[in-house]
């Protein structure tokens, strides 16, 4: 029998975003050793874009991690389907049609890689670093521009048969409701709770009532931030914007309470610093719509991870993941 | 290493219903060697039923499974834990509060006893017997009286973190829709894709159409079944009663598919002697709802099972779970 140290053990996390590739090298402690980032969109094809990549990278793992042993590479990147290790059809990225990710990278750096979507390596890095230390069944819902989410269930991602589940984003809490900008499903959880919907109801709810402070700014500041600024000042609409975004969410979360029944909800992203204001009628429109059995369990809780960092340490912990 | 002759293992399956309950002894290719069923309803206590149970049954094991192995004993059951092995507050049984029932089972018929509510049975009997063989990532919802459903991912049941997972028929598919006469939810799945749901559906709109066949009937004798009639022989009021509880169902999977990418959602129960009626309209708003990523991929059909014996085989195949 071989004693592995640990220790000695590093893996590559690296989080492909529509505009910029963050990576970071990270080892079984979520200690980034080293990190850095690249732009996507510069890049006309996954092949160049993956040189580029290990002429930015190559260098740093034989400086900081002399000695030590490169287990693996873990990618989180739109679309990407955990079976194949392929992005598929990715809307935001540059590169079109079915990619052979994993096997670029493989082929590159000499190691294995592992891919999913951002939002499924974010709930494992929650997992193996975060909030959800020692649970087995969570659910990781991720509140930016869009809204994605992991689900862990019995202490495993649940990836579907293709790859590709855990789009809870994209689940219909209104059916006929709001047209999503981008899909044009009607009435997602994503038109409403994404800092994109957070937007669109403020908009329209400054338009109603023009003694709102949400009407000093111009069109194009009305954001998730704006608005919670307007709301720390105590400006209702901007309040009753957060209200009616964390009422959709809790109903949406009740849904999905009821589908695996998780010890805990965690959120993530840049909406959750809206804080109470939407926390608050979230956690009890959740509770409202769910059966007594399962009322009073479900912790809502919002991420411990570092924002900036979240993506490459959940990215690197597919790495570990047995 | 010792050879196991799987031809002389055999499961005892029971089914517990608020009235009645079946149980079946079933060798490991599904067939049911003898079957009966013993009233539920009419036993005060859990411990008397138990008696009650094993003075039925001991002699149809006797008598049948001479020189063979009694694996174990599975049950199906309303509000049953499967991590447990309790009945806790279930509603539509005799008994209250929380109930060892796998403890007395197993204290007196000497065999292992494992549990899980009906519908998580069935669909463990699809995957084992049925139209779900050889599937890993699948749905079962249980169209009948009530809505249940039986998630199984990666190849396990989802249990969640307490046991109650997939009750995905009280997930609310129209937010402040139709109240639930017993669980007071708006809008729910089980509200309108139940028997009983379909039942208001067809007295509301009866009520609407004066020239409905549907007029013919008394008010209590509306129901799935006579709107079938209706439906087959035409009544437009009739088709249109399924064509919109197909729409809230079929909206509903979209979700459900959307969270968990299974091959494929099994409809059983007696809901689905509608057939084309229902499924037709489920699949399309199915489809309307999905991502692109989803569509097209999902089969939606019917089980495969005796609806008889299903429940009994269902439950017995939680004793060949791994």
């Amino acid at each position: 029998m071989s004693v592995i140290d640990l220790s000695k053990q590093v893996a590559l996390g690296i989080d492909i975003g529509g505009t910029n590739t963050k990576f970071g090298l990270v080892n079984h402690r979520g200690e980034i050793i080293v990190k850095g980032s690249i732009s996507t969109d510069q890049y006309e094809t996954a092949e160049v874009f993956v040189d580029a990549l290990y002429e930015t990278i190559k260098p740093l793992i034989d400086k900081h991690c002399d000695g030590k042993i490169m287990e693996g590479i873990g990618v989180g990147a739109p679309n990407a389907n955990y079976y194949t290790g392929t992005i598929e059809h990715a809307p935001n990225l540059p590169w079109k049609g079915v990619i052979p990710f994993a096997d670029l990278m493989t082929a590159k750096f000499g190691s294995p890689c592992k891919m999913t979507n951002d939002a499924n390596a974010a709930a494992l890095g929650e997992m193996m670093y975060g909030a959800a230390r020692g649970m087995k069944d969570f659910i990781m819902i991720t509140l930016g521009t869009g809204v994605g989410s992991g689900i862990v269930s019995g202490g495993n991602l649940i990836y579907g048969h293709d790859g590709f589940a855990g789009e809870l984003g994209h689940t219909i809490v209104k059916p006929g409701g709001r047209k999503h900008w981008s899909t044009g499903s009607e009435g997602s959880l994503e038109a409403y709770a994404s800092a994109t919907g957070i937007a669109i109801t403020a908009k329209k709810m400054r338009a109603e009532f023009p003694d709102s402070m949400l009407n000093s700014y111009p069109e194009d500041a009305i954001n998730s931030k704006t608005v919670y600024e307007c709301a720390e000042k105590g400006d209702a609409v901007a309040i009753e914007v957060f209200r009616y975004t964390g009422q959709k969410l809790g109903e949406a979360l009740a849904n999905f309470v009821m589908f695996s029944s998780p010890q805990a909800i965690l959120l993530f992203g840049g909406v959750i610093k809206a804080g109470d204001f939407i926390l608050k009628p979230a956690k009890l429109h959740m509770e409202r719509n769910l059966l007594p059995i399962f009322r009073n369990k479900v912790k809502l809780v919002f991420s411990e991870l570092d924002e900036a960092d979240a993506a490459i340490l959940g990215a690197s912990a597919l790495v570990w993941e047995k």
